[in-house]
């Protein structure tokens, strides 16, 4: 057992970002308390600090489907085995990831699985619930578990067995409506990364090879990490009426007749928290996005014998001038200053503000920033506005940071050569391709690259060829490889 | 297919609540969209509305327990087999209630339990993660899904294989400290009951028969049904150091030796959905408590041809006024007044609101309570404060009839035949037991009633003697049959 006051050294990153990207990203979510493993194979544990991430991406998606017309609600964790086999498609792409609880109770009944996603389990209920065209759209949000077997080696956040996410399902009477609103739950997620997270992202759809099992078209939001592998953070699905088809959901339109719905889901995971850590982070830790940070500003009292009390409490003062930003107020006694800082710096509180006699006398506060260590001294009659200020400020420049650093990251080729070049020098690759299939799979088992979104902002292809085969370019498109 | 606008009729309970209060409940939940039951036995669906019930439930418990200090977190949904054996009355308690899941890539390795609740993988961390008292009070809370497998039937809400639920486990230094705390969360508890949900409950300690697995004392919050059944609403356990040993969780303490802390859990579940239904609702349908009704009012405009766009923007209006109370407005033309009533009566909506032609005229509308029918007519100047106060009157009003009935419902008995009447007439029955553990067994044998709880506001039982046994009392205890 250690004096936790001694730790403070062997608390540190022992790698930098630059130097060994996987183990420091590894010792940022361990150290910063953001995750743990967990005694079970392939399964983590959330802390307190990685699921307050959480709850923030939560509290903004809930807002933002609020205003949408979308409805919480909870659906079985197990799914009957003959569910699967309905949508021949999604029955194949989710085979290998099922765990299976045998069904005991009843030696001929099937087995269960339990959720990798709940598309089957809720158009059941779909099919039951929906009659006329009174009843649609009908747009139904799901936050839970979900578990994913075939992963063995856990990385947190990124790729583990279980994980938690949100699934959106909405049902409509028209395809435009299904197709306009797939693209708008994608936006929804767009908002999320860059302007909760300040994560640049590309929107685009996914090849065929890449897309959902059992959707016509997924749409997706991709990043760009910094160690060159790129993140889907979040996608949408047109389904088109496949599903509506297997679970029999029709509805009565408004000619009295019986009409097929349209459908599509969306969905995002705890793998956000993964690509805020290797965005933002850097060689002291964690870089919280302010927007998105649960306590936006530690302040710490530099704490001199003589003048202890005084100095408290007015650390104490900052603290509730500055309660809107759920500051953390440290006056512990048995950690230094210097722990302190060391310790936000890990956890990436945005803002350290540092109160000692000298500020107390001057009536000012010092301010510094957990990005750019700038530090700033700051009267208190001025504290609030400035921190209000700051914060966003940092918000922008984290952003702006990262999209410069994409930028710098994304090659674009057009020649074979050229692309193994630069997936070897871990870049993104823009290109065009031909949109074939097996053409596809062939660049990924000659570089391990997948193709990562046709972007909604591209180019003009006419007259160009695929990079790979040389046949007529379809469309442009990302490769890279992935998490 | 059935235009749902014929539906009015069917859609309504075809039972009374005092008639067949099982069917009733069921009708309620499925009728008014609470709930559905799932295509896999024992299981259901949590509908928008019942989810809705389950959200206002957390907001109120987050707002309390961060108030407390304790951060939400997320732990695995498997716990290895070899954990539950560790703790051994823990282990004894919920062998029967465990789904297993086969660890199939590694044929020794030990099977996985589906967690029926978390202590033991959750202590697992904690012994890695409490090195020193300065990690202490460690304070965590979880949602997330629970599944106990004996479960066959399911009863909405009441019973079921899986349910969502939250789980709060904190290690304190000292055993004073624990045991305040836990009686301190069954307080967070009562709050929730009576303050959110207008459900009054009796506090008290559980008996050894009763308590948790693992415990050395079990809290409980307990109400009474109107048809005669206690319902548990929450747990609080004081686990003393029993798991702490079991996990091999310590810290170093302030005079630096190695201590064993102390720890509690405390649990609360959708179950609170089923008690709302049971104990507000009447044949029309749900009443739902105002503090929690996810709509506390719904604005019906009386549509005439002639005056229709007014009218449709008169009780718009009405809804931006009262837009804190986050109303429905339901100016749809599928459907007649009637049927809206019908449907927001059917809902627990606490209050409708009208507006006609006559009120646009006066400037007014009309109130209506869902619970007593009252109506009245406001003008709009003193609408928003007339429904701020009315629905705080009504939580008054639906807690205090509660109260009574529940009052009503309790009986005082002193000897056994009395007992046996008394629970036959589906009675809670307040009486004295001599604390024996078989006593209290054959007493359920013979009557199917249980110890409901230890009322911490037990009167002196010095002289008087067990109602069963007839040995002396050791306190004075509630029985009843129970949900």
């Amino acid at each position: 057992m250690t004096d936790k006051s001694n730790e403070q050294d062997t608390k540190g990153l022992t790698v930098t970002k630059a130097g060994d990207m996987p183990e420091w990203y590894t010792q940022v979510c361990l150290k910063a308390e953001l995750a743990d493993y967990a005694p079970i194979k392939g399964c983590m544990v959330i802390r307190p600090l990685g699921y307050a991430l959480w709850q923030a991406i939560q509290d903004q998606l809930n807002a933002y489907i609020q205003e949408d017309g979308v409805t919480n609600a909870y659906f079985p964790l197990f799914i009957p085995e003959s569910f699967f086999s309905r949508e021949a498609e999604h029955a194949e792409g989710f085979k290998p990831e099922v765990a299976w609880v045998d069904n005991k109770d009843d030696k001929n009944g099937e087995r269960f699985a339990i959720r990798p996603t709940s598309e089957t389990i809720m158009y059941d209920s779909y099919g039951k619930w929906i009659r006329s065209w009174r009843d649609l759209p009908l747009k139904i949000n799901q936050w839970c578990n979900i578990v994913r077997w075939e992963v063995q080696d856990v990385k947190l956040f990124l790729r583990s067995r279980e994980f938690l996410w949100q699934e959106g399902h909405c049902v409509y009477e028209t395809a435009d409506e299904c197709h306009k609103e797939t693209l708008h739950y994608l936006e929804r997620y767009r908002q999320i990364a860059e302007e909760l997270l300040a994560i640049p992202v590309i929107m685009g759809l996914k090849s065929e090879r890449e897309k959902f099992a059992g959707a016509i078209r997924t749409y997706t939001i991709e990043s760009l990490m910094p160690d060159g592998k790129a993140l889907q953070m979040g996608t949408s699905h047109d389904l088109s009426q496949g599903f509506a088809k297997a679970f029999d959901i029709s509805f009565q339109d408004k000619d009295g007749k019986s009409s097929m719905p349209w459908q599509n889901s969306w969905g995002m995971s705890t793998r956000m928290i993964g690509a805020i850590v290797l965005t933002h982070g850097d060689d002291k830790g964690l870089v919280l996005p302010p927007r998105a940070a649960p306590n936006k500003v530690a302040v710490v009292p530099i704490i001199f014998e003589k003048q202890k009390t005084e100095i408290i409490k007015a650390a104490e003062e900052v603290g509730t001038l500055l309660k809107e930003f759920t500051p953390i107020v440290d006056t512990r006694d048995e950690y230094t200053s210097g722990w302190k800082f060391n310790e936000y710096e890990l956890k990436g509180i945005p803002l350290r503000i540092e109160v000692g006699p000298k500020d107390m006398e001057k009536k000012q506060a010092v301010v510094v920033r957990r990005d750019t260590g700038t530090k700033e001294f700051v009267p208190l009659t001025k504290l609030k506005q400035h921190v209000a200020e700051t914060l966003e400020q940092m918000h922008t420049e984290l952003y702006d940071k990262a999209k410069q650093r994409i930028a710098a990251d994304t090659v674009e080729v057009t020649d074979f050569a050229g692309f193994e070049k630069a997936i070897e020098d871990r870049k993104m690759v823009h290109t065009t391709h031909c949109g074939d299939d097996d053409c596809e799979l062939v660049i990924k088992e000659k570089t391990a690259a997948t193709t990562r979104c046709i972007p909604f902002k591209s180019g003009d292809v006419k007259g160009k060829k695929c990079v790979h085969c040389d046949k007529a370019a379809q469309h442009a498109i990302y490769f890279a490889r992935a998490y």
